[in-house]
């Protein structure tokens, strides 16, 4: 199919889209028509030297295949595609693209030399990553064609893909057109595009794209070769490392879900985009399978459960930050508290640091050359000159520009500071729930996954080299008991250092060796992430796993060499000399708040009796019982227990307990005229066992005593 | 004594202060010649008009004294001392101001018609006032002649005076200095100048004070009238409106305390000041007993005691800001964790709001116009205009600025107001443990007194009107009990509305009486402080006594009618309409860290035990019993108690024993042996009781009985 035939194909479906408002094609633009011309060119001069290259270099080389079956093949000719179709007509059915010599390929370019060959499908992480981002090149050449866009990124992400492109300074993308938009990206993918591969030099990418501003940019700043590859795909042309499926036509099912506006970010180009992102599937079958999934998942997904239950809410004067209702705050208070239980079991200082510091304590600390932009920092105000005395707070003049801290570290080492410290101090475990503050784009913000405003259970270690192995296992075993509780497996991770760290190799050698031993001694499984480690320090990564098996990461075991030496760390040691202390950051939950959104979601907002804000919800029998319910209500919630009275008069007893049981309260403690006679209560769980009469302190007391063991079933056990 | 005599006098004294280094004044500087001459050429003038008016109006007038005696005077002659002396030479000699028709006058300024008089001495508050302003004079004198101050400004304080001057630029006072200016200033009393009252013309003001441009800015800003009073003294002449002691030489004793430096901050005119502060007395016994109780207070500093504990400190990076070491965080929850258990004895609901709100929000609540200037708001960033998304967090471009919350009022507002709201839901009392930032001036900050950073026990009570007479008894019961805990009395006082309050007379009028309605069912003693409420509401302010029977204030219960006008709260009445809800502000700790200071120096660092960072010293006999008192620590460590092991191989059990009472460790758990064997400790109070031998696990369960029940005298009842 020639140019100007795809193109009359897509355009009458443009006309059919009446919905959408598209900037009129009646025939293609010249500077498309321009490039692809350009395109056709070049690529009829590469398949020509292709074909003489594969002529004159065209040789017997040897193929291994997945299975360590050895194949043999002609170089510069034969393709994976074909090996694929030799092994199954599924394989090559379903092949996304290769990976030759770990290189990836797209399926149909030729082999060059003795290669070990791999096939990628969508049913892997790598698979699935060829396949939407062929798709986001069906969205991209939609947008160019029916919106006129002048097309910027288009990458996939872990769950679908997104294409940014510039409308122009007014143009919006509606929700109202994605209907449109989609069905679009669906006629083209079905009409099976090839993609098409090309290598052009700089001077051609200049000339491909001289319409296209973000296109150039990308090209004067990331393209540092003498070439670059450029796919061509239907009416679409962009310049893109690859690779991509062999057609459109593998696109089963194509989904558009959100649109969004984005910033282009590079200098002298700050341009509003369009954001559009979706997914893809190769069947219609996996399509259905992900819809169920997240139908499933926004039942529990969190800012559902914390609307429904009460929990939070965000408001638009606080952008970022959450607003934790009565229930929520209990069940926030009642994580606190236990971490807190744990601390004090575990020989860590709970203190309390200021807010508020000078953004000389991040110069010291290196935040702020290399953290400034997350950082909210204040208006320099000059009532800090206005009058210095003789107080306890010493006063500059003019006063330093403060800063909100995204960290606690640096406050620690002020701590550890503050007077000279002994060998006989450590390890100093100091522990800090303190509010951070990051300037995190609000783009990036959602739910309480990511907030600009968090507490964490966040804790500092100072202590001599040779603690080290014990303070780092005394970690994982903090974090394998918390988990435990809050029912989350969890897998570690060792990360080394990276390319750039700062400080001695040798320190680097021990320290990795030193946290492989705590890990071996550790005994749960781990892997090795070499070159993930921060630049200041070696780190084990926590990735733990909710009820559902959905991967978070939460907890996390730093060590520092940098920090004790910026701020000049020392303790005498037992010999008399001062000594450098090492440091460990380290976190069991991580952000409280975003601990508190992934818990909700892992239960499904039926809170274990612990945590729950829902824990008793107290129902009499009739009318002439709710002053003794009432005052079994105040008993619970003066013994610290979370209880509610439900003694609507307009609902039978049987609708309140299930009222009750829906919203899950842990237990509903009936009260009758036997009850109220007797003192005591009737209980029933909310999955509805009845547990009989009890009297009413006994239960309070049993309630007392399975919240503070924090037992996962107290219904069970009751 | 003439000009010249009385200034070669002081010129001698000068000459003699070495180590002072002072502009050198071999002869009086011309301007301050030229002053006291224009002042003496204006005096002569009003002693002549004063005669002749009292020639003319001579007629006579009855006064009142204070006894309800009437005695007969004769106009614009006889004067207040004259009278002072009629009733008893003491009387005259103590005697340091009059107070005419309450008014406030010199002794020696002759009464014009029919009065009532009463006479000021230094055991009044006002007394005090009229002392220390005239001591300031002295200071100003010595500084002006000494040092070529220019003078500023020179008020009393709660406990004392101090005097602004500029001395240039470059010039500043050094703490070495003071001995020397002090003893000037005590030659410069005893030499017993008289104050001088003048009436002075604006004319006459600007001549007089023509070189010195402080005055002559108050001149043109301050002064009204077409005159106002000018003071003469020794060399001195200054803007004053008085009253003032009679002679210099009614004050027995005068020490200087401090120096330091000050902004002037009026427009065009922005210096850097010195300051001088001091306090003086009639007599040296006086100065004694104030010394006297001055180390006393010292002693009990709780920035003293803070360091001595451990508790805090302050550091220059984050000024105005205070860090919590280990055992201040202990402290500071446990004053959290009490008020937390009688919010859910008391039905309140506590919750968490965010620290950065937009200042759309301080606009709405009015902040942002009367409070913008003790605010901390954020330099504005472009981060917020980066990306907009689908996501909860709604943005707008460009973004707000954003100000650190100095209350938590308008975020609760927002709470309220987030969903509709039913009268079933009411009262509805929300608390909030909340950070507060407020952008205090660095002069003013001091310990934990003043702080920029800090947390309320605050709380917002949303009733029905109906409801408020019910729930301002129930905050007056929790002050009441909170306080009996903390030993502390307390008193009341309702402040009635001010000149320029917001809102309707009737509606003032209904509240103030509802408010002294619950007062007199309350049953507590009170006083009426009429005009001292908020612009937005009448208020009950509660002004506790700690145990040394020091006065502060920190808790308050404010009605307010103006924020739910502002944030248009309503809720659907039980008729079906929409109704506005009252606001009460309430708090009764205040800022938990100026309360912590409070209680540090009102037991002097003695905790009781349920708020002790030191609960338990265990001390093992010998280095046998070391390991089986480490597992004691440990025990009661971990079950939430704080202990310490002092195992000091290098001192004897009894010096250790004394060593943890003198730190004021409540108990001391003695391990020998026998105790050893008997898994026991043998229990000792920091006031040396012995109390024998306990089991381990029964003396740690009555430390935590005792510790939850909050007693204050845990050691006796242990």
């Amino acid at each position: 199919m020639g140019l100007c035939q795809r193109w009359r194909r897509l355009r009458l479906l443009g006309l059919q889209a009446s919905g959408l408002r598209t900037a009129a094609v009646p025939t293609p633009p010249p500077w498309l028509t321009e490039r692809l011309g350009l395109f056709e060119e070049l690529w009829a001069v590469q398949v020509k030297k292709l074909a003489s290259k594969a002529q004159e270099e065209s040789r017997t080389i040897k193929i291994s295949l997945p299975g360590g079956q050895k194949v043999d093949a002609v170089a510069w000719n034969t393709t994976p595609y074909q090996l694929a179709q030799q092994i199954s007509s599924t394989l090559a059915d379903t092949a996304v693209a290769a990976q030759v010599n770990g290189e990836l390929y797209d399926l149909e370019r030729p082999l060059e030399t003795d290669s070990d060959l791999r096939f990628l499908t969508f049913d892997s992480p790598e698979g699935k990553a060829v396949f939407w981002h062929s798709s986001t090149h069906v969205l991209g050449a939609a947008a160019e064609q029916f919106l006129g866009a002048v097309l910027c990124r288009g990458p996939s992400t872990e769950c679908g893909f997104y294409h940014d492109f510039f409308l122009g300074k007014e143009r919006t993308v509606q929700g109202s057109e994605l209907p449109v938009l989609e069905r679009i990206c669906q006629e083209f993918a079905a009409s099976a595009q090839p993609f098409r591969r090309l290598e052009a030099s700089r001077d051609q990418l200049r000339q491909l794209f001289k319409d296209n501003p973000f296109k150039l940019h990308v090209i004067e700043e990331k393209v540092t070769g003498p070439q670059a590859t450029v796919y061509g795909c239907g009416t679409l042309v962009d310049l893109c490392r690859g690779p991509h499926l062999r057609h459109t036509g593998q696109i089963g099912e194509i989904k558009l879900l959100t649109n969004s506006s984005s910033l282009w970010r590079s200098s002298g180009l700050p341009e509003t985009l369009q954001r559009v992102s979706g997914i893809s599937f190769p069947t219609t079958a996996l399509l259905r399978a992900w819809e169920a999934w997240r139908e499933q998942a926004e039942l529990r997904d969190h800012r559902r459960i914390g609307k429904e239950q009460e929990l939070f809410f965000f408001h638009e004067l606080s952008p970022g930050s959450c607003f934790f209702l009565p229930r929520g705050t209990r069940v926030y208070n009642a994580l606190v508290a236990f971490i807190r239980a744990e601390y004090a079991h575990r020989g860590f200082s709970e203190v309390k640091t200021p807010t508020l510091f000078s953004t000389k304590l991040w110069e010291k600390s290196g935040h702020w050359e290399h953290y400034k932009e997350d950082m909210f920092a204040l208006q320099p105000s000059d009532s800090d000159s206005s009058a210095c005395s003789q107080s306890d707070h010493p006063t500059s003049q003019p006063p330093d520009t403060l800063a909100l801290k995204p960290m606690n570290c640096p406050a620690h080492c002020l701590m550890f500071a503050h007077r000279p410290r002994s060998w006989r101090e450590l390890p100093l475990r100091l522990a800090d729930f303190g509010a951070l503050h990051r300037a995190e784009a609000s783009g990036s913000l959602g739910g309480l996954t990511r907030l600009r405003c968090f507490q964490q259970d966040d804790a500092h270690i100072f202590c001599a080299p040779d603690q080290l192995e014990a303070e780092i296992y005394g970690c994982l075993d903090f974090l394998r008991s918390v988990y435990a509780v809050l029912g989350f497996s969890f897998h570690l991770a060792l990360s080394t250092r990276p390319s750039g760290f700062l400080g001695e190799p040798c320190l680097w050698d021990q320290a990795e060796q030193l946290l492989q031993q705590s890990l071996e001694a550790f005994g749960e499984p781990w892997d090795l992430s070499p070159g993930d480690g921060a630049f200041y320090g070696p780190k084990i990564d926590v990735h733990l796993r909710d009820a559902l098996g959905r991967p978070h990461q939460c907890g996390t075991i730093q060590l520092d060499f940098q920090l004790p030496l910026r701020f000049d760390l020392q303790y005498k040691g037992q010999a008399g000399n001062l000594e450098r202390p090492v440091l460990i950051h380290r976190a069991v939950l991580g952000s409280v708040e975003r601990l508190l959104g992934v818990l909700a979601e892992s239960c499904g907002g039926k809170w274990p009796l612990w945590l729950s804000p829902f824990q008793v919800a107290v129902i009499p029998v009739g009318t002439e019982q709710e002053e003794y319910a009432r005052e079994v209500q105040q008993t619970l919630q003066a013994a610290g227990l979370a209880s509610d009275l439900d003694a609507d008069p307009g609902l039978t007893l049987s609708r309140r307990v299930r009222r009750a049981q829906l919203a899950h309260y842990n237990f509903q403690f009936v009260v009758g005229r036997k009850e109220q006679s007797n003192r005591t209560v009737n209980v029933r769980t909310r999955d509805n066992q009845r547990l009989g009469e009890r009297g009413l302190a006994e239960a309070t007391r049993r309630l007392l005593e399975l919240q503070n063991t924090r037992v996962p079933n107290a219904e069970d056990i009751f």
